[in-house]
């Protein structure tokens, strides 16, 4: 991370259930966070009045003046366009965030330059500058939750295309006759391989008749089921969710040979809670594609686990932040 | 194009069925050109011999010395490793291609500096440097034709992955339970989509006892229906080469959400002589992009065609070799 040795950044991280700021020095490293809920059905408003609060908290408690702050970086989920720092469209987490002008909010309260960046290509800078992908200048970071994300790095740089939002490897189509996907797409990756994705499957499949030790799990509580109660009653043998995550694990791994076949990346990093399944979804995946991409590039990629956990978009942010205001013609 | 003045390059493109070799001024102008035959079934070394003659009779023809070349750069079809300047996997049209180390062989030949890059990327750096993409700094371009190639500018510069094999636009998976693609994989949108997938699904369909004026037009010699008869019917009315193009052009459409929503480019060029059927193909599966892609990036984009037709290659693979040749660090 480059910058003036004293300059400190704020850099801030808005997911759909939690949120974290984060004072940085310009050498990138940590100085102090908080946490606290999104609680986003609150709505907007409400998510950016708690917002306000924990970065005064925060800067009161690390005895920062906000004239110390070279910058603040927002990493937010969502249709991002980081050019004219609004968040577009929502994220499932963050249903009503349609088309709010997130930066220009922050920079009124703080008077301070203020950039936003889509979370998961936050998430990928973060890994790039201080995680496990320091070093691999072409890399896809691969983000798997209640949502599916990307973030790019292109020849040692973030890629963010025209305006902020590329990198939706959850929402490319890889089913053409697939089902229809909450952001108006067909057969995306995220409406088949994503957390939400794969419960729904189960719930449908036992609302159907099927049978499963996954009801007795759940306490009969059919709705409850969670990706974690899926994935412990595959290691158990249920023939139902092993089915269940073998499908999403499928299509998962066609998404990786796109991801490789597009990007010959050094590197697919992955991250979020479905991360968790490992042998049981990405193990897989990843032998599909070593068995269907180009060979070039199966042979070339390494897969791997995100390093920095739920700190990697304030890392991010904070990087993409300093980067914006250094480059900046002014 | 940066060089120093007076230096020449030395760009050679190979394809399936013609090979263009050419002379270029270090500030791109096209000096001198052969193109002949590629008669890739006669075998490789066949081809190379073949090249060379077409080099050394420019070079003769141009009165240039080898000592006056900064640089030669070769565009070829297949799967490239760049690093190493070897075609390692062939193409629909130069199928015997494995493992060719073409940059040394010419090398060896000529004692200049050669680097070897993707026909398609290529095509998309000429395009960006002196072609319709001047200016566009995110840029994919999709070549349409036997195969579907690709080629990305992404934040101002060709992106070619860790080995130069990125961009493979046309073996992204679109359709998980589609054909068997001849690189291995399923669902390829070259496979769906390509001039051989749109004869191969109208002779199939003929074969099976479908009416179409298709058969007539190609006075009964079914099997050399092209994608240029099926176009003409299809502008005739011809029920079956319309459902024929429609089908492929909902999986171009595919592949064109995919493209934008993983590049939010500011412009996707097509090249290739699919082009030819643009209303009948392109058209809706530009429409389809811009009812289905994230709204942020289809208003983004803009989808046109190739400017510099078959010199595309040349051109790219002078500016690759000129700027290989400037970066490397010794």
């Amino acid at each position: 991370m480059t910058g003036q040795n004293g300059t400190l950044i704020l850099a801030v991280d808005i997911g759909g259930t939690k949120m974290m700021t984060a004072v940085l020095s310009a050498e990138g490293q940590l100085l102090v966070k908080d946490v606290c809920p999104t609680l986003a059905d609150e709505g907007v408003l409400s998510v950016i009045e708690r917002l306000f609060m924990s970065i005064d908290g925060l800067l009161n408690q690390n005895n920062t003046e906000v004239s110390q702050l070279g910058g603040i970086g927002i990493a937010c989920a969502g249709g991002i366009d980081s050019g004219r720092g609004i968040v577009v469209t929502p994220s499932p987490n963050l249903p009503d965030w349609h088309d709010v002008p997130l930066a220009k909010i922050v920079r009124d309260r703080y008077r301070v330059d203020t950039f936003l960046v889509n979370d998961a290509s936050a998430a990928a800078l973060g890994e790039y500058q201080f995680g496990v992908g320091r070093g691999a200048s072409n890399l896809v970071l691969i983000t798997l939750g209640t949502g599916i994300g990307g973030g790019i790095i292109a020849n040692g740089e973030l890629y963010l295309g025209a305006c902020g939002s590329a990198a939706e490897i959850g929402h490319m189509t890889v089913d053409a006759k697939g089902p229809k996907c909450g952001c108006g797409n067909t057969g995306c990756l995220e409406v088949l391989a994503s957390g939400p994705a794969i419960t729904r499957d189960a719930i449908g499949r036992i609302g159907q008749g099927e049978k499963s030790s996954l009801v007795e799990l759940v306490g009969g509580e059919v709705d409850s089921i969670t990706t974690e109660t899926i994935g412990t009653a595959a290691r158990n043998g249920d023939p139902l969710a092993l089915d269940v995550l073998t499908r999403a694990a499928s299509y998962l791994g066609v998404g990786l040979v796109n991801v490789v076949n597009i990007f010959n990346p050094e590197m697919i990093v992955l991250g979020g809670g479905m991360v968790e399944l490992g042998d049981l979804i990405i193990e897989p995946a990843r032998k599909m594609m070593a068995e269907r991409a180009f060979a070039i590039s199966a042979q070339a990629v390494r897969i791997v686990t995100a390093q920095l956990g739920n700190e990697a978009g304030v890392y991010g942010a904070a990087v993409f932040a300093l980067e914006k205001n250094i480059r900046r013609p002014e």
